[in-house]
């Protein structure tokens, strides 16, 4: 069965996030949070062992309404996950399960395409405690695993849902190239050597350089220091005041 | 100056969490759990608004006692960035600032590549109600958004922390490309400010800005001037002897 969901933050169909027996009330409010801050939208709770509609969940989702109203509880693993044609079940420890372990990018471009083509994918997520049994995972066509700390792996419920939220925006999204902000307009030749002339000329009548032969090294480290740095030419304008303010400044203030 | 972490899942040179006023102890704790989930271990606050240690972090922090207790608290954002050479400052929303925009995955490769240098790196996260302001981000080489939901972005900090973290983490699993040499020790933020510093007081003695109006304009343009110039250690000590020269050299030519 292929069902649209409706467009928020990301178009079309999108994989639901499914939580196996969760324990903690506070904990599916923050998976809403998560999981909207990345444009997902369909939550499905299996067996919660909380009251739903929960006021703690609310709270914690910070205003996740429209992930909350929407959720749907199930009284079995089976019910909850029947409609799906593809499964992932997330694990912080590989298993003895005969199934491809992936990482959280190679998961999400794989449910990507497999959303694209109007399949219903879900995200499997075990209890806070204990995690998924192998049972929960035997339909899920692959492991998902989180890449963390071996000694600190145990991520919190809703920070595990966020991993997979936010990989699977990521893949949605062509990563914008940076930008280098274009500032300003790029100095011309002779503006650039005419800021170089003024500062020298400058640091000649305070006597910067004392000898000919630092003058000689000096000159060149400048030109350098100056050229590579882009300077677009309201930046020379605003150099070429500064070395004219201090240098008449000093001058007019003392002499 | 180049420090060893100690290696918790992660080998080396890592970056640190800086948060700029946190404003509730739990989500120290959230952070510090978010971070050694992927092997980061160093977290500075910059003036909190909760007491340090903090119970409702300890509780938080689900037992990263590791990053908790290496914790350090610091009275200003300057002393906090100032032995930092590459500063990335995260944000909820593109900004006024002149400077790249990077996503998590092109921040977190160069901060990588940047930690193999030996650099030391920092990711820099606003209050929870207010974000970074545009003097915490002025020293940033660049700012990282996390592309979410347009309609539901406001990420809970440790989430937003556990992007960075886990793509940190994706980065050095990944090799690296290819890398530019780079010419000059890149100077550190503390040595960076010490110039603006400085040339804004010798600006100040002559007058420079006029007004008040001007001045404030003219000191975050002059900052990033020389922010975006991603100047040397030795290029900074050029500068401020150039400066120095011209103002005391002025006057003493006509005094």
């Amino acid at each position: 069965v292929t069902r649209q969901r409706p467009s928020i933050g990301l178009p079309g169909n999108k994989p639901a996030i499914i939580l196996c027996r969760p324990q903690i009330g506070d904990n599916a409010g923050a998976v809403a949070r998560a999981m909207l801050n990345f444009g997902l939208t369909e939550l499905r709770l299996v067996k919660p062992e909380f009251g739903w509609p929960n006021a703690k969940a609310v709270a914690a989702s910070a205003g996740a309404a429209e992930v909350l109203s929407g959720v749907r509880i199930f009284p079995s693993h089976d019910e909850a996950v029947g409609e799906f044609q593809h499964l992932y079940a997330t694990t912080a420890r590989p298993r003895e399960l005969q199934k491809p372990v992936l990482s959280p990018a190679e998961a999400t471009a794989r449910a990507h395409a497999q959303c694209l083509e109007g399949h219903r994918v879900g995200f499997l997520f075990g209890a806070e405690r204990t995690g998924l049994t192998n049972d929960e995972s035997l339909l899920a066509e692959a492991l998902v695993m989180i890449p963390s700390n071996p000694r600190f792996s145990s991520l919190n419920l809703a920070q595990a849902v966020l991993v997979i939220a936010y990989e699977y925006r990521r893949q949605v999204d062509t990563p914008p190239p940076a930008r280098e902000p274009q500032a300003h307009a790029p100095a011309s030749r002779a503006e650039l050597q005419g800021l170089i002339d003024h500062l020298v000329r400058e640091l000649d009548a305070v006597d910067f350089f004392r000898t000919p032969e630092r003058r000689m090294s000096l000159v060149p480290a400048i030109t350098q220091l100056l050229e590579r740095r882009a300077l677009g030419s309201s930046e020379v304008d605003l150099l070429r005041g500064i070395v004219k303010a201090l240098a008449r400044g000093g001058r007019a203030n003392n002499g």
